[in-house]
């Protein structure tokens, strides 16, 4: 459809457009024609907000999240548990503990999980930076809330091993049957880790 | 899911992105966290070919489309047949028929269609324009080929009533049974109408 665009600002924007995920030709027009439609301050308003992301926006210096200041609202909040540090990925996985309502402690942004294939190591995330805050902090336990990759799996077991010297209670997400779920359809490894660690039952309240 | 996002800046490029159409939250939050990741050319790279629209991108003073210069490739190009006129909606229009490779004539982009209910009157589209264009240019026919909507009927119908005395011979594109389809899957107003306005059968060479 793209090489019948007649003028090369509009195929520069598609293209532009295009690098966002999951976006193809199609939509990239789209987006761009409805962008072209607008004012010219709607445009700018749109752009400035897309800049900002890389010219203002800070990494929190404790727990690397994304944040506007140099500590973010969790690590700043002096309602959160400062005992407890949850160690995930990326930001979104904050956002998803956060939205459970369950979980009071502070976190840590990895920044992603060790993977030799995609040229991620070690020094590539933060790493130091956690290793740094549990002789600095009153951190009594440690939960390792990456995923069950194979990836993830190769960066908890480092973490868990660069730990164990600094007596903190290392633990991990629970795996099992999701709520919900109708037990036929599982997979057989989930199944079977949710039999072995089986938990004592509790009627619901 | 965006009442969690800790930082004010990341919100404000969400909600941005939330703009462009048939985004939602999530992916305008996908997309953000696309954009924080890459390098600061990358994102100006990016910001540039969105902006250009607005402050680069030119209409064609002959036919309305969007260009790069004062005329339109299309308009500029010596090939065309300029006796015939395809008046269309807007820019996809005319990608659209310029795809199908059955059509050399030039074009005029009306920029939306008459619509009494979203406030589109005649002095808001490229209608002047066209008018002027009869006499000014060898145009022996003008098909037009608007949406079948209501709204696309309206139009047509003005259009003929202010062509009518410019001595053109005025068109509209074939309805009927698209190629491929069952004719039992058609909407009777369109089988309707393909069988009144049958033509004589022709094998195919």
């Amino acid at each position: 459809m793209n090489n019948q665009l007649p003028s090369v600002i509009l195929q520069n924007a598609v293209e532009a457009l295009r690098t966002l995920p999951g976006v193809g030709s199609r939509t990239a027009l789209r987006y761009a024609l409805n962008l072209m439609r607008r004012t010219q301050p709607e445009v700018e308003h749109f752009t400035t907000a897309v800049s900002r992301l890389k010219t203002d926006l800070k990494t929190c210096r404790r727990c690397c999240n994304v944040s506007d200041s140099d500590l973010c609202p969790i690590c700043s909040s002096p309602k959160r548990d400062n005992t407890t540090l949850c160690v995930v990925e990326n930001v979104q996985d904050v956002m998803a503990i956060e939205n459970t309502n369950s979980y009071n402690g502070l976190y840590h942004v990895l920044g992603g999980v060790l993977s030799p294939i995609d040229g991620i190591r070690i020094s590539d995330l933060n790493i130091a930076q956690l290793l740094a805050r549990i002789p600095a902090e009153p951190i009594a336990e440690v939960i390792l809330a990456l995923p069950t990759t194979m990836e993830g799996d190769t960066t908890n077991f480092y973490l868990n091993k660069q730990l164990a010297p600094l007596h903190v209670r290392v633990s991990t997400l629970a795996r099992g049957v999701a709520i919900g779920d109708n037990l036929e359809y599982a997979d057989e490894v989930t199944l079977g880790q949710s039999i072995v660690n089986r938990i004592p039952f509790s009627t619901p309240n």
